[in-house]
């Protein structure tokens, strides 16, 4: 019965995923060594590493995780409305200030920053997706190339992961957002 | 003669500085060991630690001597200029990415999270002042906030900082630093 087998092996795959992200939340990249991600997960060593090829291949398969969730509410509802699902449950992404810790390995490992930029690349198409369709709709500014918008999208994007890593998510950023969203949006 | 030995003695923290600067940005906040700040200063750590009570002392008064620098010039000439100056010269800036490693700590250690907060609130008075500045010569938005533009322009400047820490500073960001600067003016 390969269903029930396939089934198991993906439920086994989301208990290590969902362990792997508290303990990346809770210690940080460096801070999650094996033997806390056995306890995060509730699993062996073995039974982890079955699933992912290393700890470079748990936390790639988060930012995958994230990047299909993201790229989902940014094609749907744009990149502004993934920001403000991240300002109304920040507990969801604290461990994204995982991703500032690993930040200096996108600079210095090509191969690590290769793999790191396939992911993210979903969730920058389905915004320029979206935005194209804004344009096509009239609604989006037309005095600035996608691409630039893009850019900034994703700036501020960066800069709100590194806001809620560090624990100071003001109230002011929802009206910051609007701003955003009001700054690419065509004016009448 | 006091002059001459405050005169080596600023000459002596300057060279510790400037060392230190070079050795987190080649290794990070953990990397960057003792032995490695040795060499990177060419000084012995009892001369080091002389000067600064520990790394996080030296890693504060970094902080310092960049919040310094940059209220300087957003000061006179605004926020988004301090970012157009990251952009034109990245190599100065790698030493950032090093804040994002110690983001986890502005989270889980409050005494950290004030002594850092104190030097990033002389570079956030400078944006204020001059976003007042530029309200009262009638060249700023007048239907949004200036805690909200301040805001807005920090959280930009978060994901800039960011994206200089990963080497991926791309052409666009001038353009998108055109459009930021834009957002927070007046309209004509």
């Amino acid at each position: 019965m390969p269903k029930v087998s396939e089934d198991h092996l993906a439920a086994r795959r989301s208990q290590i995923l969902d362990g792997a992200r508290r303990c990346f939340a809770d210690f940080g990249y460096d801070g999650a060594t094996v033997r806390r991600l056995e306890i995060a997960t509730g699993l062996s060593r073995g039974a982890i590493f079955h699933h992912f090829k290393d700890k470079d291949g748990l936390f790639l398969a988060l930012a995958q995780e994230d990047a299909e969730r993201m790229a989902d509410v940014a094609s749907n509802e744009g990149l502004v409305q993934v920001m403000r699902d991240m300002l109304s449950s920040p507990e969801q992404f604290n461990w994204l200030g995982t991703r500032l810790e690993i930040t200096r390995r996108l600079r210095t490992d090509p191969e690590f920053a290769k793999a790191w930029t396939q992911r993210s690349a979903e969730l920058t198409e389905a915004t320029v997706g979206r935005l194209e369709r804004q344009r096509n709709a009239g609604k989006l500014r037309d005095d600035v190339p996608t691409e630039v918008l893009v850019a900034y999208l994703d700036l501020v994007l960066d800069g709100l992961i590194a806001r809620l890593a560090s624990g100071h998510a003001e109230i002011e950023l929802g009206r910051v957002l609007d701003l955003v969203e009001e700054s690419v949006r065509r004016r009448d």
